[in-house]
């Protein structure tokens, strides 16, 4: 079963890795961008047959491993296909 | 209008930090894990009004600065809430 966890900074964190690129968009003259935030995605691929266990098991590796919980926010889905 | 551009490694391309993780995650005795891929999320916060201008103008961007497209693979996403 695959499982995608999306991590992003907290809101009101700093994150210099985006205004770098905001500032790399800006003159490449796309104009139209007002902020950037980058994060990281992992896609894990597990043995597990249900979602509830899945989901439950991958909250404990993101609060034990993945994320940093003091800056970081994530979300924990399934991919629909 | 916020935008989110998904990238990811290519299959077959090998992923350093994903062996890292995924070595940690057996360490920490998550054994059910069969493979870890670690790409990144990045949310842009854009002045546009209509989606179909959006995505033409991220997938311009993508092209052009935010993902390789040598070794990178990237989908383009508009949040559901």
């Amino acid at each position: 079963m695959k499982v995608i966890v999306n991590i992003q900074l907290k809101n009101g964190v700093l994150d210099p890795q985006g205004k770098a690129v905001h500032h790399a968009l800006s003159s490449l003259k796309f104009d139209e961008v007002n902020d950037v935030r980058i994060g990281k995605q992992i896609i894990l691929d597990i043995e597990q047959s249900d979602k509830a266990s899945a989901e439950k098991r991958v909250k404990i590796m993101c609060e034990e491993l993945l994320a940093n919980t003091v800056i970081d926010d994530y979300t924990i889905e399934f991919p629909t296909c």
